[in-house]
């Protein structure tokens, strides 16, 4: 008897978690269940499409159904939402949204990567058609023709988080003029509070107002049913279109009705190996926990890279392997306009929840020599734990080298490095790269310098 | 009694010895003799001025001898050339190279940071006055002079080391014809064969043509003395401006003079605190050997942060202190055109002459994700023990991202991570940035399962 494989969902950890099962077994049937109408795009360059950078929605699609069918012999079932898993009987019920047909397939191993989908404000009113929300493939597509088609002159993003900071660019580039409208008091809450400086003074710079500490009260409609202000206790902001961008839930519900575990985050909890509470069902992605290696503690970090590589995990255990997922340091990174913001770790207030005592330190420096006329600043922020000068944590802005420099200090944090260790290593050093002494080796330095003393 | 530090020479070792040594002490006397024109300058910026980038070779100047006067109470003499050293006596002798007077100090502590020079051909021609040779600010602002007075149409450049590779893309940035003749048979000594292929393709793409295999017999004078060809074993190369850039010797004289011994590679000697074999001597930068933490040897790398670094534990030590120079992993950078080419550790070849087993691949991959219109190639390849699977070096090369992402990999390997720890490390993601999985994720990948296969 042929094995069979099925997979809930088909974004970054779906497809992965497929192509990765049908290396680790050449014979099982592999079918995936996609209830939209797209699998395996690039949902982080989804900004870049609707500020015209990528010119198409098509350039997304990293891999085709038909593709994944010829060269891996994957059955892939667009539009084909998965309602019911019953562990016991090992099936899963599955709706046709074009021809409400249900049928019921048998599976030997399931991988849930339902995903998430964008948190919304509980009002009537933001469901409006000129509300957007940032996710899906789909999502993106039905703002950029709103964009295209409708030319808005204005809007207003509510939230400040990295898709918010994204397409602060990206409305920009299409010269539309954006509000930004936050709840707290800074941007990215993922942000050291001196780097969301650096990207307040970004904003402030290159889009549009910037209006913190305003909670959202109401989006007001015209008579035509469509939104035409947001009401916050810091005032009314109109605009021809809204983007709200708050942070995203993952879907656990198909999960939870099958009796799986969620963790305390509310995502789906999942071992090392990303099975779950459930012998032989496996979850990936956006929709399940991820062990943080720094913390030890699960977190909620959906992200793609870390979505692909869960996928790849849970795609090999649950055709027979027996790898571990080794966890996330917490790296990520984005650009908003020409700033790019990076960052490895926990946070100062992560790591001081975590019980640190936490020292920190941020250097200001140059991503070239003095002499180079293309040199940027850079802010490069430490943090370590006073006792033993290990590293926890670093963030780096700037407008260049920043992204890429956050690397070199994720290693070192895998590596559980001191700052005394960090400042010894010998990077390379060309002056269109770095100066003589780099400014991780710089922050380092300062960091050994301010922890030597009493 | 005031302690007197001296210091010899003052570009990038010589300078941060001084002003460490200022640091560790507040009171000592801190003169440097200089026999150039010029102290503290950026010479790995020097092409960058020659092409233009940097407007004036005072651009270089990273601090002026007044300025070290003012700020740090250090005493710099500037075309002083220190002709002998006496350990017993604990005195140099000095000559005023303008006024011909010669002086004797004495030193409580003494730092020897002579440099290095250009290595030249043993052909009297080759001092002829369109001949140039780049390393001291001197030599770049007379190559600059010649050019820009003199326009020349063509230069031919004999060698193919980082220099030529930097003068290069200099070069056709002034729009100046440039044959490269080099006498091996692939640019780049320090090049792995398939990186030193992607440079050797930038050359042809963006240079003038690309001479291999050729051992320079003669520099052939006009009438008026100055070069007109050279001629090698593979033809003759006319011009009217030749670079001759070969690689760097020593300046050890001084210190052999005065008994201090050399190392197996003909520079001076060090322990890890940067003392020569004469307690009280420091020595530091291109004139000594530099400890190499991979092969566990001293080895010759004259490098600007090394000098720097080196500098820094002199000054400090002779002060009084007591740092070690960590060592060298054998990190450096350079852009050749577009193309930036990084490394770290050991070459395959170093490796096994090392005596290791050694496993080597390169990955082929992009910059950015698939979609990013912007998105370039970039290879990347490591170098491990097969049987301990240690990294032991790697390079790096591409238009976008190279350069910075070797630092990440030099991490990784001072602190001896296994290809399979490497694929591990969660590594920061966004599309302008890097692709989902980042290319050095993908080379540990490609490493770990090749090195899995029996």
């Amino acid at each position: 008897m042929t094995r069979r494989f099925i997979v809930i969902g088909g974004v970054a950890a779906g497809t992965s978690a497929a192509s990765r099962a049908r290396r680790t077994d050449p014979q099982m049937e592999i079918v995936l269940f996609e209830k939209g109408d797209y699998v395996s795009y690039g949902a982080c360059d989804e900004p870049y499409y609707i500020s015209g950078l990528i010119p198409s929605w098509e350039n997304l699609l990293v891999r085709k159904p038909e593709v994944f069918k010829q060269k891996q012999n994957i059955d892939i079932r667009l539009r084909h939402e998965v309602t019911k898993i019953d562990p016991g009987k090992q099936t899963v019920e599955v709706l046709d949204l074009d021809s409400g047909d249900k049928t019921v397939h048998e599976w030997d191993a399931l991988i849930i990567a339902t995903g998430a989908r964008p948190k919304k404000p509980a009002l009537q009113s933001c469901e409006a058609s000129n509300v957007f929300y940032l996710k899906s493939l789909n999502s993106a597509i039905s703002l950029k023709r709103f964009l295209d088609q409708e030319k808005p002159e204005n809007v207003v993003t509510y939230g400040g988080g990295f898709i918010a900071l994204e397409m602060a660019g990206a409305f920009a580039e299409l010269g539309i003029a954006n509000t930004v409208v936050i709840r707290g008091k800074q941007v990215g809450g993922r942000l050291e509070p001196e780097i969301a400086e650096k990207v307040e003074e970004t904003l402030n710079a290159y889009s549009g107002p910037l209006v913190k500490n305003a909670a959202l009260e109401e989006i007001e409609l015209d008579d035509a049913g469509r939104a035409k202000a947001l009401v916050t206790d810091k005032g009314r902001f109109e605009a021809q279109a809204f983007l709200i961008s708050i942070g995203v839930v993952p879907n656990v519900e198909l999960a939870q009705a099958a009796g799986i575990e969620l963790g305390p985050t509310g995502a789906i909890a999942v071992d090392s190996r990303q099975q779950t509470s459930i012998k032989g069902i496996f979850a990936a992605g956006d929709c399940c926990e991820t062990y943080n290696r720094i913390s030890k503690c699960a977190t909620y970090s959906p992200l793609g890279d870390i979505a692909n590589k869960q996928g790849w995990a849970a795609g090999e255990n649950a055709a027979g392997g027996d790898i571990i997922y080794p966890g996330a340091l917490g790296s990520w990174s984005f650009e908003c306009f020409d700033l790019e913001v990076a960052s490895t770790g926990l946070l100062s207030s992560q790591a001081e929840r975590a019980g640190y005592e936490v020292f920190s330190n941020m250097v200001t420096h140059a991503s070239r020599t003095h002499a180079q006329p293309g040199r940027k600043k850079i802010w490069v922020k430490l943090i370590a734990d006073r006792k033993t000068h290990k590293l926890l944590g670093a963030q780096i802005a700037g407008e260049e080298g920043a992204a890429q420099r956050i690397q070199a200090l994720a290693v070192a944090l895998f590596k559980q490095m001191t700052v005394e260790e960090l400042a010894d290593v010998d990077l390379a050093y060309a002056p269109p790269f770095s100066p003589v002494i780099d400014p991780i080796l710089i922050a380092a330095r300062d960091a050994t310098k301010r922890l030597a003393k009493p």
